[in-house]
């Protein structure tokens, strides 16, 4: 989009070695553990005696994102933040990130300049190392494909399999709100097509477009995990949806769950969004994804520690497995949690 | 290929979860290194007191592979390698890798199973484990990115800025198979375009084709230097050709190089095709690429220790920066080597 007023420089000017060598010049190393970082065959890290914790995700064009309304440093950005989330629900301390992209002819060097900013801006603004990474041409599209790496001792790493009958289960932030971004940002996009001189209506909802646009990643809640003396039983991020995590929770934790349509957070934006196009609110934060806020499990002893945080809501607890998992409605009435999660196989193919 | 015969299950049936659990349902841990593998947010690793040595790269449909003769096993297979490859060329021992995908609906279950048998195969025969990974929808075609890690201590570590004035000029193996295997690929492919009823002639090309439908890693040679009693100044592995990967060690390592083209091995079916298709063979091993070979430097001294080994050929030594990059020719005359290693980026990009 910007690229209209701005030069541009097709890849083919640079090739691959120049192009890397151009994105990557300007990388700065912060943490201790990156002994050596791009411009070997490897990159060479040193952990002492800490764990390694590794994860890694895949964006794809036209699947993940669109780049008619999804600006190139935006992504960037989120294409770290969805990795340093996964860090974050292990309770690890991101340090290092790679980096590969499949780009087609169409991006220009400018458009992987902006890319970059983006990927630069996570990276100062979580402490972490750009390490190494690959570019290649792909016939159309881009794909992002990142891998993150992170620290952390055996005493504070949290799986997913550790949630036990009577916890507390937990979320951070607010649900739903990515969702609800990303109807705003297709009904505009619809609107724009039918007549492209009216200017998009997103006034109002800057918290919601932030959530879909400029996710961030919960890596803070460490920090107020030690601080408030409790250490989840369990945890992961929710990326599929709320319903597919707890599923994802019980299901490795053997155990059921039970949680309460009214105490699951929302923000106002969230609520209004979906008034205003007849969803129902619930339903972005149940199966919407994208919010990576976290769901953890805390033992029941923990409930007064965490009580008062302004960024944790108790929205049920865990039960037998021979319970199942289920959602209280707000009239009494009880629903059965299915994995409808955001499943961009499902859903986009054809 | 192989899909004529046999079932085919799109994709879509499974989803995402689905597809991630059937496709490393298999999945074996052997490293000691691996505390967690497939199934929470993220892997943990513990390495203990030793490096953590981590490399990328993405192979693109229509860029680096060609779905109309390469089969899947030997795409999966190959994508492995060529990481496994970035750690031998820093004297690292391979111990994990994730598998990323962005698959287009045309794929079916049975040939991503396809896929995944020569990813295990690979893990199996190099001592691997798989621990991760992200499969997604693409627009169009097939991306494959894997991030390999390897551990090594300080001292065994070999990086590519070492080599030392007087120090020789080392590779293992031959050069230029795998770009003679690809002519040779292509030149079938063109004759069934145009007659679909001719049998592609391959025969006494076994060799050549090994080379680039399944190429290995030199991970042997860590032993092999033990052995000898003699440790690299510096290395790197030949993917983009001799004459790129020479320039990278003079660049990294502030030095210049003679190479002889005499030495150059290479073996007697990539000159027998190079003949066949009237290209100089020297061509194939210095821009060709993808021969996953070593380049080394060593000390003058070492010489002798390495001499007799069938697999080690001392091809030029190192000379002063000021005197620049060359080649000597068969007749004596010089010329100056450049960078003209195999480019995706530039060479298929329109």
């Amino acid at each position: 989009m910007a690229d209209n007023e701005r030069k541009i420089t097709p890849i083919s000017d640079l090739g691959e070695f120049k192009l890397i060598e151009h994105l990557t010049n300007k990388n700065k190393i912060i943490n201790e553990s990156t002994e050596k970082a791009i411009g070997d065959d490897a990159a060479v890290l040193d952990y002492k005696n800490k764990k390694v914790v590794v994860t890694t995700d895949m964006l794809a064009e036209g699947i993940h994102f669109d780049l008619t309304y999804v600006p190139m440093k935006h992504l960037g950005y989120k294409s770290i933040i969805v990795n340093l989330s996964d860090l974050a629900a292990m309770n690890a301390v991101p340090e290092q990130v790679t980096v590969s992209l499949a780009i087609s002819s169409k991006f220009s060097v400018e458009a992987l300049e902006e890319l970059y900013e983006g990927i630069y801006m996570a990276c100062e603004k979580y402490g972490v190392d750009l390490i190494g990474g690959d570019t290649t041409a792909s016939l159309t599209g881009l794909i992002i494909s990142v891998t993150a790496l992170g620290s952390a001792t055996e005493k504070e790493l949290v799986y997913r399999n550790g949630a036990k009958k009577n916890d507390i289960i937990c979320v951070t932030g607010d649900l739903g709100g990515s969702y609800m971004g990303l109807h705003l940002l297709e009904r505009e996009k619809n609107v724009f097509k039918d007549n492209p001189k009216v200017q998009p209506k997103l006034e109002g909802y800057d918290y919601i477009l932030s959530r879909i646009l400029k996710p961030e990643a919960r890596t803070d809640m460490k920090k107020v995990f030690i601080d408030l003396g409790v250490q989840p039983t369990s945890m992961m991020d929710i990326s599929d949806g709320l319903s597919s995590e707890v599923l994802h929770i019980c299901k490795q934790s053997g155990v059921g769950a039970k949680i309460y349509e009214d105490r699951i957070p929302m923000d106002m934006q969230t609520r209004a969004m979906a008034e205003e196009l007849n969803i129902n609110p619930i339903v972005a934060a149940l199966n919407g994804g994208e919010d990576y806020e976290l769901l953890f499990t805390l033992p029941l002893a923990d409930h007064d520690k965490i009580r008062n945080h302004p960024d944790i809501t108790v929205i049920g607890h865990i039960t037998d497995a021979s319970e199942g998992t289920f959602m209280q409605l707000v009239g009494g009435n009880e629903v059965e949690l299915t994995a409808q999660g955001w499943n961009p196989l499902k859903n986009k193919e054809e």
